[in-house]
Order: structure tokens, then sequence, then C-alpha cells
């Protein structure tokens, strides 16, 4: 049992300056990606979320101002996570593992689903996860396929790629199908020329993905899609996680299992 | 085949003067509950539908102005519905075959699940629906559960009730529970007392419904919630469908089954 097994002794840790990736930290309970935006631009993401629930599946939204939400009732959004990213202009300026100095009324946080919550269903399921197997950040891809606009927020959907072997795509599409709140079914499988997609070995972000004999891409929606979002339609101040950095909430990952 | 046996036919019908209940027609197609509020007070309905998704399951939302919808891209929100309400301060000031007079820049629309979907995916498990055998409306209550706050929008959970056959609760569970975008699973099983229900021959809203020996109450989460917290939350103007008289989607009934 050390200081980041549980999800209070996590955010703790983070609160008093540890600076890691979360992947490990608390296992069992759901990680969230963060996105905190003016109120003014927070309606255009709010309805980003509703118009576009695959890649933006929305777990909570805070009141403006309050860094306060129901996903971990002592938690503090400003101090909690180990690093953050400050965006101006849809421009990245810098990383800090604390946003309290730049905090304002205005502010409203997002917390939106991540694949760390399906990753372990499928390896429950005796599906492989090869990024984990080979020690690697998920490889994820720009794609030719556009979100639903929502106001002045548009952008390209996002998916992250994983190696499934063929005869175990058909349970990676059901345990996962079950976990809307946290992405839920591929959104593409094979043939990833079709997602306009060039080559698997230079994903967007992340890092490639080795592949073994008789294993098919699988592709999901992914989290980063509102980042790239925020980069495009670049409003005025936004923050975020880092990447691997997330919120670490206290809800159990069975909460988003459908059964 | 007559008119209103398509959605397309029935939305010009109510749109050339057709006053009348949309149960039966265009069958196999989704029907929405609709709440439509100036742009100030969207986001509060936006976000009390994002915390709230059991009684609020948001199928759609307009872009401010438009009275176009992803659900019917040939429909028009202002004339297709055969009978809207208007609400002046939390009051009903009139009931309006047509809302094109009181149209304005700043109007959104929000397409809210209805528990017709899951009635007919009942009825196909072989639950019977005793609304339906009666011929009545259903049955609804006011409860002692707040829905969670959005802002200036807050209100107690308004539930309706279904009796049904001890031996069938359980398909009943499942068969609904597939269905989150349409009300989903049961909010309630038995026991009207402890959800503040004093009983259940007067209803809050609807008719009553008799049970036969060994059914059972059944709560769902009921749309009519949206419209308990506009009247308890008082904004200055807003518009929703009259009750009974949906809006007649294109989607099919199938779309919101999960597997």
């Amino acid at each position: 049992m050390t200081g980041t097994d549980t999800p209070a002794g996590a955010r703790a840790a983070y609160r008093s300056g540890l600076i890691a990736p979360t992947s490990g930290h608390a296992s069992g309970c759901t990680q969230a990606n963060l996105v905190i935006l003016p109120r003014d631009w927070a309606w255009d993401m709010l309805l980003f979320g509703q118009r576009n629930p695959q890649p933006v599946p929305l777990l909570d939204v805070t009141e403006p101002g309050s860094p306060r939400t129901e996903l971990a009732r002592e938690a503090d959004l400003r101090t909690d996570l180990p690093l953050y990213r400050v965006w101006r202009d849809g421009e990245l300026v810098e990383e800090v593992p604390d946003v309290t100095d730049l905090w304002r009324d205005d502010l409203v946080s997002f917390l939106i689903g991540c694949s760390f919550s399906f990753e372990r269903a499928l390896l429950d399921a005796g599906v492989p996860v090869r990024n984990i197997e080979q020690g690697r950040n998920v490889a994820m891809f720009r794609t030719n396929r556009d979100c639903r606009p929502a106001g002045r927020l548009s952008g390209e959907l996002v998916v992250s790629m994983r190696p499934v072997p063929a005869a175990l795509v058909a349970t990676a599409v059901q345990v996962t199908g079950r976990m809307p709140q946290v992405h839920g079914a591929p959104v593409h499988i094979g043939g990833p020329a079709s997602l306009g997609i060039a080559g698997l070995a230079k994903p967007d972000f992340g890092e490639p993905i080795e592949f073994e004999d008789g294993d098919v891409p699988v592709f999901w929606a992914c989290g980063v899609t509102p980042q790239a979002a925020l980069m495009a339609s670049r409003p005025p101040f936004a923050i975020t996680h880092a990447p691997g950095h997330m919120f670490v909430t206290d809800v159990p990952d069975a909460v988003y299992r459908q059964p």
C-alpha cells in the first residue's frame, strides 16, 4: 500500500508536488480527462459533448468558478492533478503542476471519460492490450471524420488504435460496447485508409504499437478529440490535463460498466 | 396507409392543422418531448439534462434560432407538432398549434427521449403495458427525490408508474435498461411510500391505472420532469409540446435499443 493506491492518497501526492503519469494509480477507480474553459465558451463545449458522446463522454460538468466535482467530493480541481496544460488562443503556452494562480470565477470544468477504464475491462475479458504489454502510450490518429460542430467548436474525430487478435475482435466490441461513458464500442475495425489514416507506424499522438500475427487494428473514439477541437477553434483561454496525467476520481470503474 | 402512418406524413398533417395525440402515429419511429428556451436559459437546461440523464435524456439540441433538428432534417419545429404549450414566468398561458409568430432568434430547442419507445419494447418482450390495455394516459407522480440542480433550474424527479406482473418485473428491467436514451431502467420498484407517493389512485399527472392480481408498481424516470423544473424555476419564456402531442422523428425506435 503506497500513497497512490487510493484515490484520495494519489490526489494528495499530486497536490504535494508529485508529477507522474496516473496509469496504475488507485487501481479500479475511474480516471478522467479534464478540459477547463471560461463560461463564455462552456456552452459550446457542453453542446459539443452532447452531440459527440463517443469521443466526448461527459462524466461531470462543474458550476462556474467551482473547483469541486461530484466525482470526488473532497478533491480540488486546481491542485489535484499531477500536471496541467495551459492554452491561449489555441496554442499550448505552458505545463504547470497547479493552476490556483490562473483560476477565475468564470471557469467551468469538464470531466470526460477515459479509455483506461475500458482497457481494464478488456484485460478482464481475456483480450490482450498491446500498448500495456509493450509499456507504451496508446497510438492515436487524426481521421477524415468531422465531429458534429457546436457553436464555435469544431474539429476532426481523433481515434486510439489497439491491435486485437482476430478471434477476439467481437469480444472487444461487446465488452467496450457496454461502457458508453468511456468511449463505448469501436468506431472502425480494420481498413485504416478509409478513416484517412495513411500508416499505422506514424501516429499523430502517442507511440506506435507493434502488431502480432493475426492482429487487426481496432479504432475507438479518443478523449484527445476535445483537445484537437480546442487547437482548431482557438478559445482565448483553456486549461487541460497533460497527456497521461489524468484526474483520479473516487468512482469505481464498475459504475461505468452496463450489465 | 393513412397520412399519419409515416413520420413525414404525420408532420405534414399536423402542419396542415390536425390536432391529435401522436400515440400510434408513424409506428416504429421515435417520438420526443420538446422544451424550447431562450439562449440565456439554455445553458441551465443543457446542464440539467447532462446531470439528470434518466429523466432528461437529450436526443438533440438545436443551434439558437434554428427550427431544424438532426432527428428529422426536413421538419420545422415551429409548425410540425400538433399542439404546443406556451409558458411565461413558469405559468402556462396558452396552447397553440403553431409557434411561428412567437419565434425568436435566441430560442434553443431540446428534444428529449419519451417512454413511448420503451413501451413498444416491453410489448415485444411479452410484458403487458396496462395503460395501453386500458386506453389511458400513463399515471405520473411527483416524488421526494430532487434532481441534481443546474444553475437556476431545479425540481423534483417525476416518475411514470406501470403495473407489471411480478414474474415479468425482471424482464421489464432488462428490456428498458438497454434503452438509456429513453429513460432506461426503472428508478424504483414497489414501495411507493418511500418515494413520497401517498397513493397510486391519485396521480399528479395523467390517469390512474388499474392493477391486476399479482401486479407490482414499477416506476420509471419521466419526461415531465423538465416541465416540472420549468414550473418551479420560472424562466420568463418557454415553449413545450402539449402532453401526448409529441414531436414525431424520422429515427427508428430500434436505434435507441442497445444490443
